[in-house]
């Protein structure tokens, strides 16, 4: 086995200036934070990439384009399935006062959740008030694997990912408390931010020392770091791939570090109008979205 | 709104004699339970169905084919997701001792777990011996979703409705008991059943009475009817599109009635070279799989 190689370091997805098209491209400017960068609306220019995130023979070209609309690195089509851990980082589980898990914890968010940067978090009106859902953020590294992996060992299993991304696990509070499985209370339409760089795996040797942060309306809320993962991105990777293709487009979700709104004295939950930025080093950047209550009148 | 309209009333997929390709069609004998007949490899004539599954003007032709393969109703490629109750017969809570759920309970599958008629369940060697997984079985109804729904009220939810078919959700109990959230232990490839015929849901109006069973090697185990049900085939696609797009191409597997394997004394698993049935009512049919141990040697 061989690590998988691509010729981008850093892919962001967009539609251009220029052709008002979708196109996937490398950020000139190597250390900007691209995410960041557009939702103040300062100007991008990208690097075209001729090809596909999953294909190794995509080429960084010389061509410009200049970003219109950042969007998330890989769009709905391209991915499979959004396996997500929950519980997965030492200092989450000792503020929530849950026992270490002696396993992964694994639940799937339907891909109907993604939205890119900049887009609004949708906190749907379901079945009661929209303020009592307790929406709530987590930021998270995702892997993205690149080629089918089933059976790996540990060692091996940095050979199936093709990069990494952030991702904002929105999770409704309310309805998480109220049934067994999590699945419902993270599954809601436009509810999981995704982006904005996927870094290649090349350029991240070390996935376990990346820091993670949110802020909501600028107050920083969560400040860790991958090292305080409970299983790391090589033991979640073999652990999921046991008995079980993870397919290319498979996106994983790697868990939350402390700092969550709803076990905070008094708790905090996402409102019409919050600003949620969750970001990511290592040259992930910072996903920032508005937060929209639907207000569907007298239609429920 | 107004009920899916379909030309066919029980379709199937298979491999044709004739052509050796995949078809859709409609079996012939009206009356046929025909995943028990492929299993024990009787002749299936069906009229051949030309469009898809998800297309209301998918014409029954008058043009015949012979079944040489059955396949799942829907091919991997079809299905967008696989969404699932648990815990939602009175029945089944009450023999496992689990309070009556106060919302229903969602959990996904990944697409990879799915199998058609005849084909092995295979049971992996995960992080322990293949022994200890106890491998159980559980019949379901499965509702297919033809159209777009969010936010549909109940009374509307069966318009969207394609049509229903049979599951067997087979769960992996060490592993379910082993953490919080479902998704690993039932989430195996090649351990999800689905199929033998997709009856349209016009000749289904009222899916609150289908009887359904499953037999391991010839025992009746699980003897229900849907009618048992905590929350209704209307009532499940009402709540899970709240907030949430199910997108045509969506399954959803809709609980177990009482019977399951691990709750009996003893318990009863699945074990290399049983045999189990799952049969439903309303011209769905029966599914017949062969349960396979994967052998990896020293390979783990």
């Amino acid at each position: 086995m061989a690590p998988l190689r691509t010729q981008w370091t850093r892919l962001i997805r967009f539609v251009a200036e220029e052709t008002s098209r979708v196109h996937i491209g490398q950020p000139i400017d190597s250390a900007l934070d691209v995410g960041y960068a557009s939702s103040k609306g300062k100007p991008i220019k990208a690097f075209e990439i001729v090809g596909s995130a999953f294909d190794p023979s995509a080429q960084v070209t010389k061509s410009v384009l200049t970003v219109k609309t950042l969007l998330s690195p890989l769009g709905r089509e391209q991915i499979k399935i959004i396996r997500c851990l929950g519980l997965n980082y030492t200092d989450h589980a000792a503020e929530i006062k849950a026992a270490k898990p002696p396993f992964p914890i694994l639940f799937i968010k339907p891909v109907t959740t993604l939205i890119g940067p900049n887009a609004p978090i949708i906190v749907p009106r379901v079945a009661q008030p929209v303020q009592e859902h307790q929406p709530d953020y987590e930021v998270e590294l995702a892997i993205v694997i690149g080629k089918a992996a089933k059976d790996v060992p540990e060692d091996d299993a940095l050979d199936y990912v093709l990069g990494y991304t952030g991702a904002n696990d929105v999770s409704f509070r309310k309805h998480q408390m109220a049934v067994s499985q999590w699945t419902f209370s993270k599954g809601f339409d436009n509810t999981n931010p995704l982006g904005p760089c996927l870094v290649a795996s090349s350029a991240i040797p070390d996935p376990q020392a990346i820091p993670l942060k949110t802020a909501v309306n600028g107050q920083v809320l969560q400040d860790g770091n991958t090292a305080e993962q409970i299983f790391n991105v090589k033991q979640t990777v073999a652990w999921l791939a046991q008995g079980t293709t993870l397919e290319p487009g498979t996106i994983i979700l790697t868990g939350t570090p402390k700092g969550v709104g709803f076990v905070r004295n008094p708790p905090i939950y996402l409102k019409h109008g919050d600003e949620v930025q969750v970001s990511l080093g290592s040259g992930i950047g910072t996903l920032v979205n508005p937060v929209v209550e639907e207000n569907y009148g007298s239609k429920l």
